[in-house]
């Protein structure tokens, strides 16, 4: 995989195409609900700046903390925004199999293309525990991703584990968000015997260059969010071999998603779309958006990024 | 709280009692439904050995791995079986306030006298974040114990902010299962200003004299569903000055737990009450029962201890 | 071990003491050399106050910051200075085992009666790299100690590796500074085939008394070097079945020991000298003294909880 | 940094080369003592297989576990062996100040040309901690890497804390080994206002080839010792645009790295080098060796990987 995509675009199918995914945050009104408009603004924008597809209900889009019909309402924008420009991909969290796999059908029913399926939360699962869930909630007709963050579930997917699962066709790729490219190589490799399509993708905005060289498919990341063009053109630079290019465009990245880790997670994410005007910065609870000191300070960062759209925030 | 308790019995409302709580485990049928049988014989025993309360839906009940369903019955049997002999108490773990909310509240409603309330699982919350989720959720009319267990959740309750939610009257209590007793004891004292009942509970079997010595109230603990009169009398022996009794008896269940502890949790409590005939082995998927050689050995170390019941086990 | 110890007061060797080992700190003068008056004042006080041995060059004597010579001088104040009235523990830090060896063999030579050895730092070792480990550096004519402490040298004693140790005569004992009293019993359990004596102590002072219960033969902890006289009345109280006071003295000593964590460790301990007037707040570099203003805010609290000696600190 | 250094190759100082380090393994002798032989040895391959510099003393060097004499002797051979052909960076860790100066001192005075310091093993230091550690010990006439190896030294360096002591010129740069590459952006970033130089490598044979894209100037590995010509090829390609080609090269490094991790560190390394018939496999004590039965798995391993000389091993 890895020498190889550098060269050639790879046809991929419909499901899970290779280079940048946003993961997308789910904007909400200030009294918590879904924020449709924001919604279909920011993804009018990734699509416009070429991103290949879009992940809602991931981490970055709070999908623990959202109820059911918030849930189901964002899944349904997303489809009618994107209008089959560009794949959908839904993140799936739960703690219980029949819940998980009702989930995933629902959103295979509703037209998402692939499905990314962390394990349970709420105490790790022991290897042989990863499989029996995996095969236990695999969706019949659309793909679905390994989503490999131990900092929350408690639970680590092993390479050996994913080359079973990839061999069994059970999985189509992992997304990690573990920072640690090391094995993300490492699951690169465990797709060698799988029968059809093994995705990889990295989960951090840092690591986007260094994980396409090492073999990555692309990227599912916050940042491609807030200034999709950035990793769209870091990418095209990778491919077309222009590589001082795209290690600057990959430090300009570094650099946006460092200022944007404050408070909760996904909070700086929040309010650098609301200095952008795209949406608003409330937080599903009980987490809590930035202050507006804290925002303050942020757009301060964002303007000497460079961040794009990035106006003078109104006071409160 | 700490010395006082040793001499005197104290008073407790019907919904947060002093002493003795067996976490229970869920009895789950070979195909995974719930085996109410079982769930009634275990029980039946736990109050005629003299147990305090009853835990159901728990870790040790594997909570968060049962459906919507399996969960509602679990309660209608416990309240049914106990027959307002004993309090039970419910465990609600989830991962958005709405759902846990709606859990909370539907408890409340079918009759149970307190519920144990873990923290959001996938990702930690700040303390901020606790205290909203906490006021978020608090029930009406029963008392909510807050649950310190960040093996499983990420999130620490840090003393002072129990102290806020005691003060506050929105916890009426802890379980702490973080084998940890200087926090033990740092909750206790974080309800020196509580306008009511503050109610400290240790979750570790090998731990609960120290617990009592230290203030707790009592413990809600796997063990004790396995062999209730033991951790009973080590209640009694304490509360009437029998230390060396006490010390024993704590030996005793310290080398049960220690035994208990096979495969994914709590696999090996079930397996015991299988050796017991009081109910099967199955887990909740996607984690695995013991095997019949796993519980084999079992079988010999709950015979050396003299737990009792313990029988030969069948060949399958 | 647990039940009988509350009777009766174990017949100790000169070596190893049951009961209160205050872990002393290495008072320096502000230019960082060994301060002897001080280190004379802290153990008259001690030994005035009736503790049952003392530790020197321990982790709250900062014994891997110090240098070689100070180290010395240590030994040979302390000495000097307890006259033979208690036994004398020193600890040992290092990284090869011929260091380690030599640091041993001067120690016993200069009439120590025993060494508290931790694992090599820098890297975790197996278990059967531990047992090498012991087996290489074990003293000929004085008892050794393990030390856990597992937060410092990244090396846990398996309680299975301190029975192996035990049984083999290599061992004495174990110090645990891990805060886990679970793991207290197990290695309490673990020197039932010891051919001598084998000593268990808790290094952490809010649970001395729970670890007295639970079977541990005494405390090698911070706090005793602050305020002997309570740990000493701890020990009694429990010793002749006072177990109210036995609790209320654990909660002081709880709460000065909650009082003394601030700054680098063990910057606390050193300004509560330095406000008793025995000795200085300079800590061995590059860790840094508490501020004037932490002093103070120390002292309050000092105060509040009745810590004997504190008296007003002199601007500086 | 970052994308210059791929276009040109770095004019470096004598102190502090561009490219491959190997990190050599500190050959023993059956009884324990330095194998100048073996040290001779792998010091000639690897000077001849063109690498940029020569690491000894490392953590792959075991120098934490090597007795006074033996690294001193360590440091003699490598330096008539490597005959001034290549700089030879000594690695130092300790516990206090002084003897870390000292060690220092007699490096800088043998004729070492940069040394690589590690923060104070046994309890993490504070920032401030690491400022004033590092200031106290800084060398005269060569330069001082710091050593970020937060798993055996329990310290982070922090970013902030790196771009203070770049600009004061106390330290010329960092190695990483803590397997992080946003970190080592971070630390990239951290010298934009050193004086002077500002070295930044990876301490991880796997991720050489992103490092190098994120601005690092060399890596300090493993497994450079056991086949030097792998690195350093890599590193020609990357300079010389063959990026496919490059990218293949971290695939069988990766590859290496990973047969290479068996036992306890760095038994696989040694147990490498006897199958090349460069050195013995003997392991610092109390570490022990990879066995025969785990010599003969790697073997088979490392044939298959076309790892260069390694022979039928002779049975024991």
């Amino acid at each position: 995989v890895g020498a190889v995509s550098m060269a050639t675009t790879k046809s991929s199918t419909r499901g899970l195409p290779s280079g940048i995914i946003p993961a997308l945050t789910t904007p909400l009104t200030a009294d918590g609900r879904l924020d449709e408009a924001g919604l279909e603004a920011v993804i009018e924008r990734a699509v416009a700046d070429g991103v290949d597809g879009l992940l809602v209900l991931g981490s970055s889009g709070e999908v623990a903390a959202l109820d059911a019909e918030t849930r189901r309402r964002t899944v349904d924008v997303a489809l009618r925004a994107s209008d089959e420009r560009v794949p959908v991909v839904a993140g799936v969290v739960g703690t219980d199999i029949s819940a998980t796999r009702a989930a995933i059908r629902d959103l295979a029913g509703a037209g998402i293309d692939a499905v990314l399926v962390a394990p349970p939360a709420y105490g790790p699962l022991s290897q042989d525990g990863l499989i029996r869930f995996y095969e236990s909630v695999v969706p019949e007709r659309i793909p679905m991703l390994g989503y490999h963050i131990p900092a929350f579930t408690g639970s680590r997917i092993e390479p050996a584990t994913a080359a079973l699962l990839a061999r069994s066709g059970c999985l189509a790729g992992i997304k990690d968000s573990n920072r640690d490219l090391e094995y993300l190589q490492q699951v690169v490799m465990a797709g060698a015997d799988a029968p059809g399509q093994w995705n990889v993708y990295v989960g951090t905005d840092s690591l986007i260059l260094p994980a396409l060289l090492l073999g990555a498919d692309g990227a599912i990341t916050l940042a491609a969010g807030i200034a999709p063009r950035w990793p769209v053109e870091l990418v095209r630079h990778y491919r077309e071999g222009r590589m001082p290019e795209a290690v600057r465009a990959q430090e300009m990245l570094t650099r946006l998603i460092l200022a944007l880790r404050k408070g909760a997670f996904p909070a700086g994410a929040k309010a650098a779309l609301e200095l952008q005007g795209v949406a608003g910065r409330t937080l599903a609870g009980p987490r809590e958006a930035l202050s507006d000191a804290e925002v303050h300070a942020l757009r301060e960062e964002l303007v000497g990024l460079g961040v794009p759209s990035v106006a003078e925030q109104e006071s409160k």
